[in-house]
């Protein structure tokens, strides 16, 4: 069940708190997979993505009810001349959802897929972290429980994005204090900001480094500091699909930045997501791989608003499809390896 | 239309009088491209994909009929023992697809595509290229033409794969005639063989090299003397799917293999033709980066049966979604870049 967390040390608690994989129901995938008229492994990563379904879903893999869930806010750091676009935008393309005219919107429908825009007081931007901690720990705890009550049970797999005007900025700052090396490493040119906005984006990063010391060995206070309203929420439905056997597909380089601090607080805490893809902006193919993440698709996308998630979700529909209605070597009369 | 090819040096001058790519089509995408509420080019190939789709369809762009066809073939090379499953395997496959038992059968269901398997004399397997030439001519203009005829001018995308035991062994004969480097270099393990297949895979590749000289020059007859009838069939519905305006999507490492060959006859020869992934059979990845092709998806996949282009088709379906469902900046009423 989706909850409600009183305090931050309450939400690290259930970060911590865990459930595993189930290792039969991969196991029943797998000793499918070998029976199948195919060589073995010769569906590649198809193959384990079906047993991963399995093991998240702790039953025998289904995609009956995808929900892509985006998540929008608004940033305070965008004072600093971070972005291409004005903060404006991010309420003008929350409209733009709403009446079907985004990429994602298209993408959902490709996918099969329902599509949940959720914003979250896009009127309210979250401070400049650059002059104080972007939100308080009830902002926080709050963006971290809307996020959380937005998972269903009843999915069967998850898309998590975003959209904000300012949030590549919030994500290269989390980014940089996890794992180190500043403005530099981690800004992007997000929407498309020129070489003066980046060089902007980069020495706002390194301000807000500068101002918060000691966030390394906090990761969720870090997450409140530097983050962002969407952020918070995206790690709220991470964790709370964790917690409900609901496997994750995460869009790009913001939605992989927002579960990062879980990472922090549990070695396996992301073992139910998968990157969908690696986005072309800057910093998530390091971020990923300082995750361990391998991303499925690698098509030069940057758009954020989930569609990368989306993009990935027929790949999976195809797994799942080789996987249960392929015949097997006995079923077909084809002769197996000599 | 499909085209008979009365000579080598007929299918030869065909392959070098090929139309144009439409660039007012692709200028149109583009321009629409660039009214879409997205920052531009941040969905990546997505955007490049539509363009080419219109490109090689001269027309705006569309994906209302995708056909994905599935030659199969036997090899006389398989008496060299470069095979894990016996020969007999290609018709059992050929049932299976019949059936619609196979991995094919459900990717192209999931793709929205229809499948047809064509099946080319299975009964009288090439001969052992490491003894004599594979095809004389009349066979392999036979085999060209039953590829040319497959392509419906009507399709507006065509997949391209095969089935045949032992036909990596005739890919990686071919990659190694037209690039250089022998056995080693493009000799996999196809479906599965242990080291010793490899070891005489890569012995009958070197020895079909060293029996058939002066073929690097001749590139359709290199094709004839080390390829198979699957192979031929795919070159003969490439080339014809360019002279019928329907691009095409390649599978694996044998269907780029097959098609190799025309790009020696002319630099733009495959312009009209993608590669859908990167397969996991060891040469794929030089033969591409050879012809200059980059693949959509890398995903471990080493199946064949066209599997790997079924599987992209969705991306291009998702791209096509976003470019004529998407909402301008003008009608969503966004604001543009700052």
């Amino acid at each position: 069940m989706p909850q409600l967390f009183p305090s931050l040390s309450a939400l690290r608690a259930a970060a911590r708190d865990l459930p595993p994989g189930d290792d039969a129901a991969a196991a029943a995938v797998a000793a499918r997979q070998a029976q199948l008229t195919k060589p073995p492994g010769s569906l590649g990563r198809l193959e384990e993505l079906v047993a991963w379904l399995a093991r998240w879903q702790g039953h025998p893999p289904r995609l009956d009810r995808v929900d892509i869930l985006v998540f929008a806010g608004n940033h305070g750091v965008t004072a600093q001349g971070v972005s291409a676009y004005p903060a404006a935008v991010t309420a003008q393309m929350v409209q733009n959802f709403a009446a079907g005219g985004a990429a994602i919107n298209q993408l959902a429908g490709a996918a099969g897929a329902t599509l949940r825009v959720i914003p979250l007081a896009l009127e309210t931007p979250t401070a400049d972290f650059t002059q104080r901690p972007a939100m308080d720990e009830p902002t926080f705890l709050a963006a971290v429980a809307e996020g959380s009550a937005a998972v269903d049970p009843a999915s069967d797999l998850v898309c998590l994005g975003e959209m904000g005007i300012g949030n590549t900025t919030a994500a290269a700052a989390i980014a940089a204090a996890l794992f180190g090396g500043g403005g530099t490493r981690w800004a992007g040119r997000g929407t498309g900001v020129d070489d003066a906005g980046l060089a902007k984006k980069r020495a706002a990063i390194d301000a807000g480094l500068a101002r918060h010391t000691g966030l390394a060995n906090d990761p969720l206070r870090l997450a409140a500091t530097l983050g962002g309203r969407e952020l918070a929420a995206i790690l709220g439905a991470a964790l709370a699909a964790r917690r409900a056997h609901v496997p994750v597909l995460l869009d790009g380089f913001v939605a992989t930045a927002a579960v990062a601090p879980l990472a922090r607080l549990r070695d396996d805490a992301l073992d139910h997501a998968l990157a969908a893809h690696v986005s072309a902006e800057a910093g998530h193919r390091a971020l990923l791989a300082e995750l361990g993440l391998a991303p499925l698709l690698d098509l030069g996308m940057r758009l954020g608003e989930a569609s990368g998630a989306a993009l990935a979700v027929p790949l999976l529909r195809a797994a799942l499809a080789c996987h249960t209605g392929m015949a097997t070597f006995a079923e077909a009369g084809v002769a197996n390896k000599q």
